[in-house]
């Protein structure tokens, strides 16, 4: 056993779902959370700002005796992860990986879909991991760049025009290309979930990749003996800006009160 | 006269507009133009990390022999510009005062619509500068947190019903206040032009405020004899994280072919 924290970070707030899975699957563990809220979107920012940013993000959460780390964000998961594990003795796990292993298992047609950032599509990491899983498997990607911002602007429900018909947009791809299975490649997509679920139909499975993050790091801790003894987890928030809104927006990602937050000077990291 | 060149920064790219304006208005100025593209948009963040990102902008263009600094940044000028100009012993203009100045001397209704993001509008500072111009003039202001992720999509044309969309929700209800004057109090703003005259209906002038800054930036340096010999001015772009779509997005805003463009790590300012 081992009751030390899990640390999970994000560009923001997106990453709040998978907080909210893993306190749903792994209920006695203790977690920190950190959302790197002044740098917020990382979705359309460079590879070296990335690796930057998401070194500056784990350095932060090693400040605390931690024992794994979960990089709740799709695009820093697509873009920086073999390097920030490499750099690591603590086990690091991704969005990518699980979300991908999901998708092979549940597909039929062999067409899966991909949603996520302009970073995370453009570095084709997806259909990477899937082409070393099941090379019959083709991938097809759609970069969704205006859904953050949508969503950070409580934009996300059913009859909001506006995000129906953005979702259109970017799914009609995908519905005619035939994908049978949808992988939700950034943690702020579920709360399309509706949107992205009436879009695309009923026969489409669609991936929370969170919550497949949060499945692999029950996986992992079991397999190491680190799972947390049986008492209710506690978990804290840090962020790297904390405007008016903070309370409103994680409440919404984590779907639940929202407990006190703690400011952080991330260039420290 | 003084060849020492402009520095201009913005939170992105959108402080183009502003340099287009500038090279218009002041075609023998030399200028430098910093755009915070590692940590772009600054609209929704707080005063403080507002403050901080504003001083290492001006630490960086500092770094060269300048002579003024334009902020081509709605959000900094309505934030941490008076801290700004405490800090320095350089001319430091924004883009508040000038557009204010120029909306009070255009309307007759004595209502003047203000557009800009979410930090801009909550820092009153638009309602302030007006008033102290003029009493008697109101100010309705909306907050359109969607726009800078729209047009640095590439979506702000007429015909865009998205675009469309959006501003038509977030401009009727200073439509219908009968606002005559209407403050574009962001550098991304002139980009959206069309969609937001086709909105707000012929009989509204619409002041665009980095073309305001430009003006008064020429006053200023008529005022101390600090204008450029009269021989074509150059200028250069640095930037904090160059992507891809990079000379694109630029070419977009300053209505140009772009030139080469640096690299900056903003952190070291």
């Amino acid at each position: 056993m081992d009751d030390r924290p899990i640390g999970v970070f994000d560009s923001g707030l997106g990453g709040l779902t998978a907080v909210a899975e893993i306190r749903k699957i792994l209920p006695f563990e203790n977690i920190i959370y950190f959302g790197d809220t002044s740098r917020v979107p990382y979705g359309g920012r460079s590879p070296e700002i990335l690796l930057k940013y998401a070194r500056q993000d784990v350095g932060f959460l090693r400040s605390f005796d931690i024992k794994a780390v979960v990089v709740a964000c799709g695009t820093v998961s697509t873009t920086a992860l073999p390097q920030l594990k490499a750099e690591s003795d603590l086990p690091i796990l991704g969005v990518v990986e699980p979300a991908c292993r999901r998708a092979v298992k549940m597909t039929k047609s062999k067409k899966v879909g991909l949603i996520a950032t302009a970073a995370s599509v453009r570095s084709g990491q997806y259909e990477r991991t899937i082409a070393a899983i099941d090379p019959t498997v083709e991938v097809i990607g759609a970069a969704c760049p205006l859904f953050v911002p949508l969503v950070e602007n409580g934009r996300y429900r059913v009859g909001d025009a506006v995000v129906e018909q953005i979702a259109e947009e970017y799914l009609a791809p995908l519905r005619e290309a035939g994908v049978d299975t949808l992988i939700m490649g950034c943690t702020h997509y579920p709360l399309l979930t509706e949107v992205v679920g009436k879009i695309m139909g009923e026969g489409v499975e669609l991936i929370n990749a969170g919550a497949e993050a949060a499945w692999e790091l029950k996986r992992t801790l079991t397999a190491t003996d680190a799972l947390a003894n049986e008492r209710e987890g506690a978990y804290k928030l840090y962020a790297s800006d904390i405007t008016g809104d903070f309370a409103a927006l994680a409440g919404q990602f984590l779907n639940d009160t929202v407990p006190a937050v703690e400011g952080v000077d991330i260039d420290q990291y």
